[in-house]
């Protein structure tokens, strides 16, 4: 039984992650993590809706809401400003220290316990705000670690499916597999209309914008 | 400024780990996380009494308890019986599915923000139960891990002190650098007085014995 953990945020990528997950596996199992940022309330609607619709074996909600006492990002940290889009190339406040592989670490308990042979995680490497954990390169040595730290009675694969993508053609892939756009968020700030200014929300615009669709989620303004 | 984060589950290893990590830097912060374990309530209030003893620059305690939910471990699944000590070789049910890297996790985000350079962990490799988590290759691995999934900004290294040193090499450690004993907790049934017959309780009294050294916390019979 080809068996599958996604890692669903309520994300757009972790969406059409999740498309492309059911579409290889025989059985999907979905874990959504509340990280104390601050838009989980519209996150965690957008996951249940997200999973209605694709009906997984099973469901885990969990929270690791201690990284908001750690502090460092001001996704977890209500007292530093998520800055508007600029295009720069460092790393912006918004990075969570490590955060990804506090999720990994939960689907591979998780993946260990029913016996899953794959994570997937929704990660992009080049047209995202340039996280560290979200290279390649440490999905790669995430694997290593795994299959190290782990029972080994079977092989657990992290699987990264739109890590080469670029926003648009995430899109278009979602098109393909006709995923609910509407049940996905993208906006750092806010969780009842979009900004249209932080980082993500202008990624998602602009990307809907070059696959040539329209986005159906609300937002304040639209910046391109 | 040398700075260090130590696990410290309330047991004799991270205790002893604790120790050498307090010689070894200028600054020391601990962390504690609840994983759902049976004796929980007993290793909180040794991990408090170690902290008003080694007087950490700070301190954080956390719980990752949806190790509950996942369950597969007889330590977090109540359902699941902890049999007495055996000497098999065998990976036993108190295996905790991926543990140690949950917990590496959280003093890697910990470690990035307030910049400690260190992480101890009082893992053993050889004379213990046979997790795949406590292995020297696992940390070595986390280790490039962390290297590809932070910001790089400074290496943030993973230290095994004791991973070598059986538990009696590991008790003469601690009495050299005078460690509290008595603020230990070891036993995985019971948070009152320890059963003296799991596998955690066996390979303690053993190796007190083996060291010469009476152990001062209290048991219901001593196997050995």
């Amino acid at each position: 039984m080809k068996r599958a953990i996604i890692l669903a945020s309520g994300g757009l990528d972790s969406l059409v992650t999740t498309a492309i997950a059911a579409s290889e596996n025989e059985e999907i199992y979905l874990l959504h993590v509340n990280y104390g940022q601050r838009t989980e309330k519209k996150e965690l609607e957008c996951f249940e809706k997200i999973c209605a619709h694709y009906k997984p074996a099973g469901v885990l909600k969990t929270s690791i809401d201690y990284l908001t006492k750690i502090g460092g990002s001001s996704l977890t940290d209500s007292g530093m400003e998520i800055k508007d889009f600029t295009g720069t190339t460092e790393i912006p406040n918004t990075y969570v220290p490590f955060r990804n592989a506090h999720l990994l670490c939960i689907a591979t308990s998780w993946a260990e316990v029913i016996g899953a042979q794959s994570i997937y995680i929704g990660a992009v490497e080049e047209d995202s705000s340039g996280y560290p954990d979200c290279r390649e390169s440490f999905f790669e040595s995430f694997n290593k670690t795994i299959a190290l730290g782990t029972k080994n009675s079977f092989t657990i694969e992290v699987k990264t499916p739109v890590i080469h993508m670029n926003k648009a053609e995430i899109i278009s892939k979602g098109i393909e597999l006709e995923v609910p756009f509407e049940y996905s968020w993208s906006c750092y700030r806010s969780d009842t209309e979009a900004c249209g200014t932080c980082d993500s929300c202008v990624l998602r615009l602009r990307a809907f914008k070059k696959a040539g669709v329209t986005d159906p989620i609300p937002y304040r303004r639209k910046t391109l």
